[in-house]
């Protein structure tokens, strides 16, 4: 059966470009630390990427430290440890909007003391009024707020709650893992002090991601990996080459295409989510008061279990989810609804589609066939929750 | 120029299996923690590799956690809060050996005032003595010791230290990169209670390794890395799927091919060192009087200053190293020879050769080539150092 895969918000498939790159990478045997001609050829294949990475936020390759990932990024973002070029001192504070993907909910390496949640609103967005409150009364304080939300796609206030921050004194974390070849993720004019991004969310190879400063004022925190002197002292270990081209590769492509793919995906989606009401008037389309990522529809019907709507669905050759990929093991009401005040029996019905470059309008045409008879089913008493 | 390629201690090109593995998995598009079947595919292609890992060194699949490579496993295993079914409290003393690489000497998330060195002897194994001095001096230590020194190929006492540190009450890690496919790596018969593996070092990608537990009566540490629930909530983040697999790959082929592909490097390491002396009667071979890994030679002759032999090396088409490749870039003497009581002028001239599986009589020959010239070069009184 032909399939369409709808989450790419959990993971998007390797781009042709990053595939080719890969490919190529694996082949070099150096470790970049290496003084011989096969180390010097790694060297140069990572620093190359780190340009096109830096390029796909508007920062200094300087400016980018290659992580494992999107999670090890905000895990090492989230230290009091980070100095600016004028305060010396350690963040006093973390401040986390209530709809942060789990990796910044965790607080990295604060004591659960020292954090603080800002609340959303029921829009999507966080609620500006509260972190204007928050960072006025902390010192210090560090605020870590995601580009786009990964549930709903509701983009968040960025530049706003940087200017906000920065007037008290505060530094500005944005987990922008949604953003790329999606919305416009230039670090200077978000304001982010310190930005996450991941490969595998725009196109490169699981495995890699980056932690990017906005600027050499900004002093990265203390190493959470260490050991050899890689990534200038700040994160120790064998560089991972061949997928840090290929991430250069996918920043490269998104940055190009980003916009032209971000146009498309908006005209899929939009046309998935007109017919999604045609059928079914009273579904739920989360955020969508908001502006929003031009690939993402969060969305419930009365009655509608997410758990049996995601099999029901996939027996049909198409994959969404039920809220994160990372969670959605285990059986949890998605914290991003209860923050935005939906109620817990809807928010048990919530179903996260998510297209990507490669979408087409057969994949929307399959979508709706499925869900049509889904809604049937619904429309027919039965719940669909079995 | 045909180049041969002598530092597979640094790090190893991708074994075939592991080449095509990787291409087989990044077809994959799922991530492994979403439900539909593009996420359970994924599942099921980790899930493989940790059995693939589990065997390499006779452990239970489920007490392999994958992490981002070596370093990082490192990083997590040097933990207090390491229990076991019989000890809750949180380990005091960190015992380390003065010959570990840095990942391990970094002390990972001990304070630096609960971390202790032990001695090694000059024949480049660590000081068994000190060691049962130190455990039994200790309250509730963990020991690292790593299964063979990544400069001097020396295989440490894992067993007897094992022994020692087991009899004390103590727990042993065992930082064992070097070992798989080249000499025995069993964790039972080891006697390590945490190993920390790594793909890059036995043919699979950078950027995945492994730390194993020999079994479920050691409690993992606290994870370092905290978000979502993956590798059962000792690692979140999204599982590195193609890199795991090929791990699994390349772990699957050491595990078949290594005895052999051992005896064939040791043939060829001796036949090496053989020449080297006949060529040089004064070099020194550093570890020699003891087991050693089957495909290291850490030499120097008196004269030679390593960072100059490896350039002169690489002009002729040869790659090998001084030291370890982490540190390569820093210009710092050994501490593993400083450990050994090797002198700072001979230290300073330690080149290290390894071999691996694809390394041919060829590649040997072109190596003694060399070292001819270098040679003469020395033997007329010009410094290589120059």
């Amino acid at each position: 059966m032909e399939r369409s895969y709808f989450d790419w918000n959990a993971t998007a498939p390797l781009r042709p470009q990053a595939a080719a790159a890969l490919a190529h990478a694996v082949g070099f045997p150096g470790n970049p630390s290496s003084v011989h001609a096969e180390g010097r050829a790694a060297r140069r294949l990572v620093e190359r990427a780190r340009e096109e990475v830096a390029a796909l936020v508007g920062a200094e390759p300087a400016n980018v430290i290659f992580t494992s990932g999107g999670t090890e990024a905000n895990m090492l973002a989230l230290s009091p440890s980070i100095e600016t070029a004028n305060e010396k001192r350690p963040r006093e504070r973390l401040l986390l909007s209530a709809i942060e993907h789990s990796s910044v909910r965790s607080g990295g390496r604060f004591p659960r003391s020292m954090v603080e949640d800002i609340p959303a609103k029921s829009d999507g967005r966080v609620d500006l009024a509260a972190l204007s409150e928050a960072v006025r009364q902390a010192s210090l304080p560090l605020v870590s707020l995601m580009l786009a939300n990964n549930e709903t796609g509701v983009v968040q206030p960025v530049a706003e709650a940087a200017a906000i921050t920065h007037a008290a004194g505060g530094l500005l974390h944005v987990d922008a893992v949604q953003g790329p070849g999606r919305v416009p993720c230039d670090i200077g004019a978000l304001g982010a002090d310190l930005m996450t991004i991941s490969a595998h969310k725009l196109g490169g190879p699981k495995g890699v991601g980056a932690l990017v400063r906005r600027s050499d004022d900004i002093h990265f925190p203390d190493p959470l990996i260490r050991g050899g002197g890689q990534e200038r002292g700040l994160r120790a270990g064998t560089e991972n080459v061949a997928a840090i081209v290929a991430f250069g590769a996918a920043a490269d492509a998104a940055r190009e295409q980003g916009p032209a793919e971000a146009q498309r995906m908006r005209t899929l989606r939009d046309m998935l989510e007109a017919s999604l009401k045609s059928i079914t008037p009273q579904v739920v389309i989360f955020g969508e008061a908001a502006e929003r990522l031009p690939n993402t529809t969060l969305f419930a019907a009365p009655g509608m279990k997410a758990e049996t709507a995601v099999i029901a669905f996939d027996l049909e050759g198409i994959a969404v989810s039920s809220g994160a990929a990372c969670s959605s093991g285990k059986v949890q009401p998605s914290h991003v609804l209860a923050a935005m005040g939906v109620s817990p029996a809807l928010t048990r019905g919530a179903v996260r589609v998510s297209l990507g470059w490669s979408t087409t309008e057969a994949d929307i045409e399959r979508f709706l066939g499925a869900w049509r008879k889904l809604a049937t089913a619904l429309s027919k008493g039965h719940s669909i929750a079995a």
